[in-house]
């Protein structure tokens, strides 16, 4: 075992900072990934090392399997192009913020098995890449490129700074998720010592809407019940609504939060239309409700405060099915509280 | 001049923490002011000086001149009680976050001339205590308590750290506004360190809502208007629609936001009836636009990107006020940028 690292499963490396910064700092032509819908952790990672790497001199080409969206566009480095360099036959492979390779989505194949570093923060993450700096703990992936920024003896610049704390704000809620630890909190007043536009980071990230966005959330607020004495909120997005509004599927992001938010309400259920007669469902629980329960009745799962199923069926069909096991729910929440 | 003191304006000595430390550090019997329309902030101070001053042995008490809303109930130190101890007479009377003494409404007469020490953040205040802790760099008042508990050689408690913790975090918006500044992320840290709920104090400032509220919400993105090729927007609330709803007034916060984080919106005009023929407007701006100039032209006034105005008039005749003043103003930034 050599300083830095340590053997993981199946042919996989663990290492730290200083093991990630020694392989970046030796390689010539890095190739960066981004996780498919790609948000201001991913691209905020991709953006920060394209800067400090090719300061360094390095060629530096990011891939992202669903591109650049404009919304992040303020964070691109200086001279940034979408477009590798001609020619560009990269020596490192370096994922970030990238959980498991299926997030490579088209990318996978060509370069899920080819992955030399992975800088991530999901517990989840299985290994895929040769070598893995992984840290759950860290409330962003920007938090641990800033680590190896560090080790890389890299100096901040504004715009490094701005890219680090946009994956920071992001992930943490600007600081309002459990995720949000003293070393975050550190770690943002230092960004903003040197530089980094949190103020406007922040605006952008979470006071601006499409007009198509406001006019989904005005839809959305129509459509909210309330249900079992409004313990229970139902939401309902139609594929008509998409389609009247312009929204596209990230525009999204966040509805489903919107009725957990309402006073009382300990189970959101939201139903979106994937086709006529399929229903994608989210169920959000605030308190001791567990939404993965909710959700297992109905053939799918996942964490206790955020679970999802596929339903079939009319949107009568389904929501009665849905709204019977979160009923049940409720119900079973009572009896062992009563 | 004494150290930690400056000899201010008519009769008030600006202190510093160690100054206001000393002046606490002797007191017995504390009456701690805050002010109208109570928020995290103020009462945050008077609850984390509470807790200190009454764990030194001190008499305390606080008066608020709104009362104590539930909504921040969860602050309140252990053996809190809204009404002074029989018989107080105090020694000290200290305000906190009160910018001036209007701010303590019905408790003015009685106090407004009888404060000793008010520790604030406003750059506004005239300094009408006797001694003034004033820092108007500091992101929330509690970030300057923090610094007088310091002094005080207090030990922050996870309850102490907690009302400091919701004071920032709610005039920060959560470290999202532009006073969010290196020392506010890093008291965070420290704060978090020594057991505030931070997460909990986020999800009870930022994330509920009561049922009113929401169907306000609802009520507000239907009648929600944009003009002039999307730059202007109008939202009007009724007293019908608050009669509905049920709200209180000091839940409509923040709603008057609300367009002008739509993309491409550069005014917001929010129209909220006082009487039959009575309309409060307020103004809020994007980028170059001045929300004073918009609201000087109708008799009112305030900052460049929030200000108002109050109305005469039908809504018909009130709207065609202010939107005649909001497209002059779009019409004279075109022509400056133009």
């Amino acid at each position: 075992m050599t300083a830095g690292r340590t053997e993981g499963a199946g042919g996989c490396r663990r290492v730290d900072a200083a093991g990630a910064a020694a392989l970046l700092a030796d390689a010539r032509r890095v190739l960066l990934l981004c996780h498919q819908k790609p948000d201001a952790d991913t691209l905020g990672c991709a953006f920060a090392l394209y800067e400090a790497l090719a300061a360094r001199g390095a060629q530096v080409a990011v891939a992202s399997p669903d591109g650049f969206p404009r919304r992040y566009a303020f964070l691109q480095p200086a001279g940034f192009s979408p477009l590798p360099p001609a020619g560009f036959c990269p020596q490192l492979v370096v994922a970030v913020d990238v959980g498991s390779p299926t997030l490579l989505g088209p990318l996978e194949a060509a370069w899920g098995g080819r992955v030399d570093l992975c800088i991530d923060h999901h517990l989840s993450n299985p290994g895929y890449a040769r070598q893995l700096f992984l840290d759950p703990e860290a409330a962003s992936a920007t938090q641990l490129v800033a680590q190896v920024l560090d080790r890389l003896g890299v100096a901040l610049t504004p715009s490094l700074a701005s890219c680090l704390y946009a994956g920071l704000a992001a992930d943490t809620g600007a600081f309002r998720y459990s995720n949000t630890t003293p070393e975050a909190l550190r770690l943002g007043a230092r960004l903003l010592e040197a530089g980094a536009q949190g103020y406007q980071i922040c605006q952008r990230l979470f006071a601006q809407k499409s007009r198509g966005r406001v006019e989904m959330e005005r839809l959305v607020y129509n459509s909210l019940e309330f249900l079992a004495g409004g313990r229970l909120a139902v939401l309902v997005i139609t594929q008509q609504m998409m389609a009247r509004t312009g929204v596209t599927e990230d525009e999204l992001d966040g509805l489903a939060g919107i009725p957990r938010q309402v006073e009382g309400v300990q189970a959101a259920l939201t139903f979106q239309q994937k086709g006529p007669r399929l229903w994608r469902l989210s169920a959000r629980t605030s308190q001791a409700l567990d939404a993965s329960a909710i959700c297992a009745r109905l053939g799918g799962g996942g964490h206790i405060r955020a679970a999802g199923a596929v339903l079939s069926g009319t949107l009568e069909q389904v929501r009665a099915r849905a709204e019977a096991s979160a009923r049940q729910a409720l119900r079973e929440w009572e009896e062992a509280t009563a």
